[in-house]
């Protein structure tokens, strides 16, 4: 094994969780799903399906504190653990919140944190069962890891789509990478003009905004799925961006995609945000992440009926044979690969 | 509200937690024990139990990397995840990892602590099912989530113990603070000395140093109790110190103890380090946290037939009337408080 100091960054985070799921390791017979899919699922006796997720976000890195109240980013990081769980088609439990929290945090910031846990725990129907707050001499750390059910009939992979498959898109995208543009901006402007200045009127571009920070998970999607007897052939929650998110589920389906570029929702105040930065608008959101919107696939007869039932999605595109490879159709016309796209 | 900053080392965890539990939050009625026990407790559609635990180590609070090896960390942490699990008298089955990483962490650092927690998994037959992993500008901070199984006829809660039940420890207790101290002495000489000291020789702690550093989660009184068809009336696994985890217990069960100082089980290891280090044995024995031995009761009759499959453990106290409060015997015959032990 090579002595030389490897840094995380020159093989990425995906290439290190490979590495490491190489391993000869332990393998539970019950756990049909490991690392791989917005959620693991665990077979129990019963029959029925556990889900389990888990994330981080660190201060710093993930959040800005300087922009973001404490209970919008208890909010965001409940709807964002919960959301892995629709992404599978599951209903979400319980929680369970770790902390490490730096001194200069107040008893009242805590509060504030898990009063926006709280507040995304009730919508979602969620408890919080457990977790742990350490003590940290550095920045604020936050863990949050989902228990959901679901039975074997409606589970959802990454896995399942078919050639010819809608691929399809709840509400818009792009949103949450506008709001945190603006945000962005004022903090610069803030630092730039120190506390003397007019606080900048967010108003403008609440929209946006509250997509960033106050993101919603897609319950209502999940909900109508089951009550109407539908289930996607595959589903996942956009996170990364659709980019990453349509290659995530053609890799994982062994197929290839074609996108419209076209057909991409994008609100209208995602639009003004990126005239006004004089950026590609098409850019956020095909790169944007942390809308929390589910992207599913479903049978082109499906998605006709299903458009009674639940009418907040678009089809952006379909599902094509592997050798085919990750296309998209321009606004013009043409066609670009994928890889093209950067 | 108060616009005062109040902090969070004023309250403590302990009452911040409380605080947190207070509000108005939404509760799931198949969770029939959350925050307050080793694990929190989920009711299956089939009657079996879902256990659920986890824990942040956050390093320079948690952990010292100038002395801790990544992969004996690793296998501390998933250790002490499962021994939750363990506590409660279930199975662990699966665990998620979520990492903060600093760029100053080569790619072997995180592969090392991975060999670390797969190795401690394949002991207790978990599998890695997921996690995530960020970076961070700062300090490592894991954070590892536990899932288990126990059955209703199995489950052991805090809450179950019985007046006259014997209190019973595995193993011995206050030698991971042993470990600890020795490590400390050794960091600070090393800093005092520089690099071109001679490496000390850690030979002779090599049982206290594995006791900080490897800790062994109880498996085997599980498993025994399952074979043998015992089931305690309480349990709690060493992490805070045993006067902190017979409190525990005593609370959840409204009940008093009867601690006798001349019982509690200390290697001769301990012993000796103690001795080294001018201070007194039973302090680390009564406050020492992270041995991972379980407490647990059982009746009088039980436990003398318990120890015929079952022999590394000892009784060390009784339950009693909760008027009678928390005393402990001194091996001099005093009898004092708990209150006037710290």
């Amino acid at each position: 094994m090579s002595e030389e100091f490897q840094t995380i960054q020159s093989i990425g985070s995906k290439g290190l969780l490979e590495k490491i799921s190489n391993y000869d390791a332990f393998k539970n017979e019950k756990v049909t799903q490991s690392i791989g899919d917005d959620a693991a699922v665990i077979k129990e006796d019963g029959g029925n399906l556990t889900l389990l997720s888990s994330d981080t976000y660190v201060e710093g890195v993930d959040f800005d504190p300087t922009y973001t109240p404490f209970n919008h980013l208890g909010y965001k990081i409940l709807s964002a653990g919960v959301s892995d769980i629709y992404a599978m088609n599951g209903k979400p439990e319980a929680v369970l919140v770790n902390l490490a929290v730096p001194n200069r945090m107040s008893v009242q910031m805590v509060e504030d944190l898990y009063q926006g846990i709280y507040a995304a725990g009730k919508l979602h129907e969620v408890e919080v069962v457990g977790g742990d707050l350490k003590a940290n001499h550095a920045n604020l750390v936050v863990s949050i890891s989902v228990y959901g059910k679901v039975d074997e009939e409606h589970i959802t992979y990454r896995k399942g789509a078919n050639e010819g498959d809608a691929i399809c898109i709840t509400g818009d995208l792009g949103g949450a990478l506008a709001g945190l543009r603006i945000l962005m901006r004022e903090k610069k402007f803030w630092e730039e003009h120190g506390d003397e200045s007019i606080q900048p009127e967010l108003g403008d571009y609440q929209f946006v905004v509250k997509r960033q920070l106050v993101p919603e998970a897609r319950k209502d999607l999940v909900d109508t799925l089951r009550e109407q007897n539908f289930i996607p052939t595959s589903m996942i929650d956009i996170t990364k961006g659709l980019v990453s998110e349509v290659n995530s589920i053609s890799e994982a389906s062994d197929l290839g995609a074609y996108i419209y570029q076209a057909a991409l929702p994008i609100a209208i105040e995602t639009r003004q945000v990126a005239d006004e930065m004089q950026e590609d608008v098409d850019r956020y959101a095909l790169f944007g992440g942390e809308d929390l919107e589910l992207m599913f696939t479903l049978s082109e007869e499906k998605v006709e009926e299903f458009v009674n039932h639940f009418n907040d999605f678009v089809v952006i595109g379909r599902m094509v044979p592997k050798e085919e490879g990750m296309k998209m159709q321009t606004a013009e016309g043409d066609v670009v690969s994928f890889d093209d796209l950067s």
